[in-house]
């Protein structure tokens, strides 16, 4: 059964499965020290500019929880939206791995903004305060929404006037970038952001994320953390070919072209059908509409796709870069045939 | 450069590259809702029991730390050989991510002895002492021995009789199988180990182990814990459909039979070169020997493989499933020559 | 200088002195096994019922971390008022030594609510969030508003509904059974508490709080969790005798009575001063204020206390069973006398 | 029933309690902003230089784990003689509250040595293993032995030499000062100590220890992970009047030198009884003895003390401040007749 549950039920690109295939040739050092890790660590600077260090990583849940505890001290908060994934979906892993504290901020959107940081971030030098350390913002975000470069830059300068640092999950930044159209250093490097998150299982690969650190002085101990965080690839080539693939060319950006391109379109038809309400702006991958419940128990034995909201009737519909049209038309056929019922 | 560096500086079987492209279509639901993952939980009753429960991870650490923390209490400890990978080489991943205090028990062999483990569990109903809750053995060990079925079952029913647990970290449980001559089974399950940390990097994976849980009665919260300690594969059905392939047919046991092979044919060989020493039982896949320091220096500009103790002089020569007599007749002629230089 | 910055900054209650005094006599056996500790938990009995059991700790940060990670899963969260103590005062202590998520809930009174608890209290079963598994209230609040049993009960029955625990952060759990009327068993035992931290250094002891437990079955492993949190006194005979000077017989309720009667007076006096707000419900031993910038500045050269937000010009002043009403009487005169200037 | 259990088993000195009483005088501000703090403060650099820094705490555990985590990174390991409270009797608090790889050495007498230590620190700047980061050594040792001044001078040398740091949990500094004939310094910040636990509570305290930072570039945070860590008073002033009534004078070292004396008295006394044998070095405040089991049995029916190992019959009698003559000769009495029984 194929649908819109997750760009986690993708499949993966055949670019990367070749050059999968590619690496499988010979013996090649563990843990980083082969050719494709190389290979990708020239990638990473050129994207990112040249203080960029990459390290490869199995998941994304791994990228932000080394991340984040590279970036801070034993008694640091990480202040994010209360949507972040961070906070939300990772099974309380930055305070049960690495003791952080992790402060929600409610937002209407899923986007943090410099008002909301500088009410959120005090007690600076109380020792009975966490002590506020990192701004973690998601782009595109949890919501769908989208940051701009400026967005980004306001939030990262206030936060480096704090002593505080910026830190951004993009487990989707390949899709910011798709419906920016802009370089992700546009939005990242260039924009303050310290540390990054840069995310490829959902965007083809089969796994593997990178921490991208943008700058060097904002972390410690990152090839340690990895390790002790679970999160370091013995066979590491595989992992980086992958990354080397996606980023070579421009397969990254392809990919999330397509997926945003599917949401557009399934947006635009779900809308049309009577009775459907798109709640949220579509600006990446993903469309939040509002079902009702009946239709939407009917639509899920026919397709994946996931409640978001059980109170409103939320559902989430996401794209990837394997959804065909094909899949959006036979999929709004049928929402309008159940919503018709 | 090829060598005998370790056994993850191989490549990934053929039939295992195969598999994955075979598993490589359409949509599959992510963390674990796939047709792949529902096989091997099939695969692994098959081989461990009827009561076997299996959690594809990323690696071998995940494994154990996953696998350690769903035994353990916060207020627990461990109990292993000072040799362990869980106290040598995961960074205190046990310690770091779990709160877990690890005891380490100095031998001479790598392996825990009931007589070690009844001197070192102590402190029971102690508060001021972390509680003794599991021992965790590797089969076969980081020095290249063996348990046989009744060393294990020896200290399964100490430490059962304790009130503690056994946990077995197999990341080489394959050699072992193929060294005994029997199979997993018959010396886990039947031997009253209650979870396993069955591997699969090491012998011609890509990436992917597994925490088979062969007494339910022994943990909770898996699932959880494997989130929250960041090794819950979202695109899983790369994981299992690696693991499928291992353990459907015999791959698992031919893999691991041919790296056994190779490492007795370099010992023999080696053995005969005047100078050097073989200095611990070759059992399995690995081969240590004391070499002058000159001619480790010299042969490791031509093979990758590692000291093991500088002190001594003393190296490791890991054999893989892809290492060739060819490999191996190669290198025992290049280690002739650089002792006779 | 004396003051309203906190119950802390005052001095330890004289019979509590007498206690320590009469308790320093000969050896007892350390860590619990003495007299005073054995007195202690029959009295923990008669207060709080037969099934309840007492663990003398050294402070209330103490009480709190043990009892919520003896009643928590390594995966569980903590559900809890944004204001309460456990989220914002005790450094990410929850997070950092037990690995706990908090969630914290914005309220405008420092109470949770069934309906606040309801829509936070999500995701049972999934691995990708962290289990809800306890409800912590503090009673009185950190904003001087109290419970009444019913609106404990009430918390109480949707949390064990949802097979959540109740615990309730009892600093100053005296000034709320004096504001009610109620010795405290109405309110924990009585109203479905399944934990409670019961504090005393705020209500005249030198150090020492204690966790009691009303419901066994909702914990696991405390005398392991004290220590391991480094909260098991040695000499614990003082920490008991000081507790029991408190609970044998009215001194708890006379302090707190009295602490109470103090914030009336201050509360009442100043809120005739003109221009002075008194802008939260003074229920118990707190009175929150607004004031302008440079009436605070004087006035905190003259008398200690805290400024609460300093977006707003609110300030808290805080009683103790030791403040006199001279103090409180030469504080209001200060006051207007600032006011005015 | 009086006997030589523990130091923990004493009462309060005298002195100590008329220190607590004239403390107790109107109000101070908490969390250290009193002025016994402020005294305690320069009492610090009187005793150990210009440069030290000292925090009080609530027990040695506390003093142990906020200093050890202030010196380490999260993936740092201690190493220790294996007998060491860290490691044995801390309940796995180094490990649980802050990750920490402890790594147990074994040795015959309590004592690290730079062999020892050169041995078991190693992996430097290898991702796999926990970095070495701080040598524990206890002064006076667990088992009544002491180092030399310049014993610690040459492991302190060694540990900076590898980057490392020297940590001393002085539980029994005063004991160690008075057999030694030498003031602290002597054998802390003159042989290189960077941080020490400083014990009061075994030496004639109700409770209370101090973090005394030797180097102030050796650590980080201390401020935040003594609250994080659950010790931070919040009526400080009863902890600092304590560790000034003991450090303004001469109590600490009246106190220590009795101990010593009355286990110097006992040993040599004990030792005459035929069958006794006293087995370790007495060089401080603790006699460990064999003796037949069931005189073991009988003895402890009169005199409260500790079997030590059960497996020889090895018993441990800790004097104390408040050991006197006759307590000593009672039980050596009592000890001759069941011996002769």
């Amino acid at each position: 059964m194929r649908g819109f549950a997750s760009d986690n039920n993708a499949s993966v690109h055949p670019e990367v499965m070749a050059a999968l295939a590619a690496a499988n040739v010979g013996h090649q050092p563990a843990y980083g020290g082969d050719v494709h890790t190389d290979r990708l660590r020239g990638l990473s600077k050129r994207h990112f500019g040249e203080r960029a260090d990459i390290y490869p990583v199995f998941n994304g849940s791994g990228a932000n929880v080394v991340g984040l505890q590279a970036m801070c001290d034993r008694w640091s908060s990480v202040i994010c939206p209360e949507s972040a994934h961070i906070n939300q979906d990772e099974c309380g892993a930055p305070e049960k791995v690495a003791g952080l504290k992790v402060i929600p901020v409610p937002t209407p959107d899923g986007k943090m903004t410099p008002e909301l940081l500088d009410r959120y971030a005090s007690g600076f030098g109380d020792p009975h305060r966490a002590q506020p350390r990192v701004v973690s913002i998601t782009q595109s975000t949890e919501l769908g929404t989208l940051y701009t470069p400026g967005e980004i830059a306001a939030i990262g300068e206030l936060a480096h006037e704090r002593g505080m640092l910026l830190h951004v999950d993009g487990a989707r930044l390949a899709n910011a970038a798709a419906a920016l159209g802009l370089p992700p250093r546009a939005f990242t490097t260039d924009a303050g952001v310290d540390v990054l998150s840069f995310g490829g299982t959902k965007n083809g690969l089969m796994f593997g994320e990178a921490i991208v650190v943008l700058d060097p002085g904002a972390v410690r101990g990152v090839e340690y953390l990895r390790k002790a965080a679970l999160q370091l690839s013995s066979k590491m080539r595989y992992v980086s070919a992958q990354l080397v693939a996606l980023l070579d060319g421009d397969l990254w950006l392809r990919n999330a072209r397509h997926a945003n391109a599917m949401a557009a379109r399934l947006a635009t038809a779900a809308a049309r059908v009577p009775g459907v309400g798109i709640v949220r702006p579509v600006e990446v991958n993903a469309v939040f509409a509002v079902l009702p419940g009946d239709v939407t128990e009917r639509l899920r034995r026919q397709f994946r796709f996931y409640p978001w909201d059980e109170r409103t009737g939320e559902v989430r519909w996401m794209c990837s870069f394997d959804t065909t049209e094909a899949d959006v038309d036979a999929f709004v056929a049928a929402l309008a045939r159940e919503m018709a019922a």
